[in-house]
């Protein structure tokens, strides 16, 4: 399969100034590669130069005059900015002269143009957004996270087929552990929605292990998460307050006084390394699954470490083929439901 | 007024043998304060000996001769424990006996047999639960935390209205800032029910500052966060997991070998401040609010340090005379909005 890879160069917080540099390092990480750098020409070559960089048959140069902004609707998006890079980016998914797209952009119009450009695989009603996440024992992936709100059972449901199968790709694992996430009180033990998501996983073949809570998460108890878009943002975004205040709180005890300065330089290295355990970067690319297409969103505030990371995200799930693996999974799962 | 709080005092992973010394620690601690420890006579006056305690004027003994088990359903607790040691402690508040009662027992029971016991407020439709969570300021206040799932805007909004009433009364906040918990997805921005009680809350006189996201509870953005109890609940279990695998993974990289061992070892007194300050059993005492008394929940699994705060948050509520504050609070809006 050909692994090429269009990049919205134009998008996130920094743009061209990162996304070439991480698309330089990723080009001599990986022999196979080829990317399409996307946006205006003349930026994206004069930014190419200034790195010592050269189109060639593994880099080119596609141009687009328009740009999405980060705080544009996404509707506004869709409609007046047509020849965008983000969008541009993603047509060259879909007419096959790259294999996925990346952009660090902003997220709703990225979901919205890939929704309208690529569609939706057949049987999927809803596309989800799934990220990778630490655990103490390793990592898990969680969905949806913000694609969806209000998600009925059978999304639900959806999103625990596309998490599995996704999941089962690019871990390597046959039957991937699948939670519910719920809360602990019994009887008003979570609403009807996951309720009766269970019930339909439970008929399923997916290998569902029951309801999860909160802290179950980074507990690594189960390798997929499922929740609605609303629950999945909050806890995502939650999840980096608490460890940014914890990190605050750190540096703080650790400059108080001379002493606990001192502790602090020698505790450097250890200190250094339990940061980039939790350090989101190595987290980053989340992917947008359920289209007819691959397509990942970066943190508008990647540096080119992690851009990076999103470009090998993409890489990986163009290898297992990713949309192919989940169309024919949920295609023979409601054909099974349908059959009884 | 009255200073006696009623404990529940067979509740919680560890009974009397945490609830008795922190009666005890408490009473020397607040030269005002008047407990009743209710359950089993026998158990608590073998407890009260051991601990070297005695019965007085300021701490009786309550016999209840059931208990309340930490797995039992709300329902059947409610039905067949009609002499628990949670239900008798909550009638001595209904009966005035006791201003306000804490219990480290099943939270669905307590819940249940509360409201059944005392009533929700007049105008409340729903009682909540909220607790103070640390932020990289000082504090916050979030609710509800699983007492509700699917609350609609008319719930959000008087969460908000008793929240704020609460947190102005306990943190002598004039106008405590309040946020509702939403997702920042433009367009999909949160659900039609988050946008409603943003628009119930923009015509009221409450302090109402906008939406706030996850990431936004630990910075100390608001004072009060508002939302929906599964969403509180999945945010609230979900910060603890964060909380717990970064020492995990703090433990493990200072254990890693001898120079690290060393490291941790001169940078212990750091570690210790920093894991106090992130320490739950500082924030111990959830309320539940929208009753007509005064009920507190603590962790199951709390210490005598822990039960012995959320004792000093009853103490603080009874003060304050939260509920009645509430009540009227609640019934001026709600009468406002009529008149229009």
């Amino acid at each position: 399969m050909s692994l090429t890879i269009a990049l919205d160069a134009m998008g996130g917080d920094h743009g061209p100034s990162v996304i070439v540099p991480a698309a330089l390092a990723m080009l001599q990480e990986q022999p196979r590669l080829r990317l399409i750098l996307v946006g205006d020409q003349d930026v994206l070559a004069a930014e190419l130069a200034r790195r010592g960089g050269t189109t060639g048959e593994r880099l080119t140069l596609h141009h687009a005059s328009q740009q999405v902004a980060m705080d544009e609707l996404p509707s506004q998006a869709l409609r007046y900015k047509k020849d965008s890079s983000m969008r541009v980016a993603i047509n060259l998914v879909k007419e096959g002269r790259a294999s996925a797209c990346v952009s660090a952009g902003n997220t709703g119009a990225l979901m919205a143009i890939a929704r309208f450009v690529l569609k939706t695989l057949p049987g999927v009603e809803r596309p989800a957004i799934i990220t990778t996440l630490p655990t103490i024992q390793g990592h898990t992936h969680m969905l949806d996270l913000g694609a969806n709100v209000d998600s009925c059972a059978e999304h639900l449901f959806q999103f625990a087929v596309m998490g599995s199968v996704l999941t089962s790709a690019v871990d390597n694992l046959e039957h991937p552990r699948v939670g519910l996430l719920n809360i602990g009180e019994e009887e008003i033990k979570g609403n009807e929605r996951v309720k009766e998501a269970a019930r339909l996983l439970m008929e399923s073949d997916i290998n569902y292990v029951g309801f999860v809570e909160g802290d179950d998460i980074y507990r690594g108890t189960v390798d997929v998460v499922v929740c609605d878009g609303f629950v999945g943002n909050v806890a995502l975004k939650t999840s980096e307050g608490v460890a940014r205040m914890i990190t605050a709180f750190m540096k703080q005890e650790f400059t108080r006084h001379p002493m606990t300065r001192l502790a602090g330089l020698l505790a450097r290295p250890v200190l250094r390394a339990l940061r980039d355990r939790i350090d989101p970067r190595r987290y980053n690319g989340a992917s947008f699954i359920g289209l007819q297409g691959i397509v990942i969103k970066s943190h508008g505030s990647a540096d080119t470490l992690s851009f990076s990371q999103a470009i090998r995200e993409a890489m990986v799930e163009v290898e297992k083929d990713v949309p192919q693996r989940i169309g024919s999974q949920l295609e023979s799962l409601l054909l099974e439901r349908a059959v009884g």
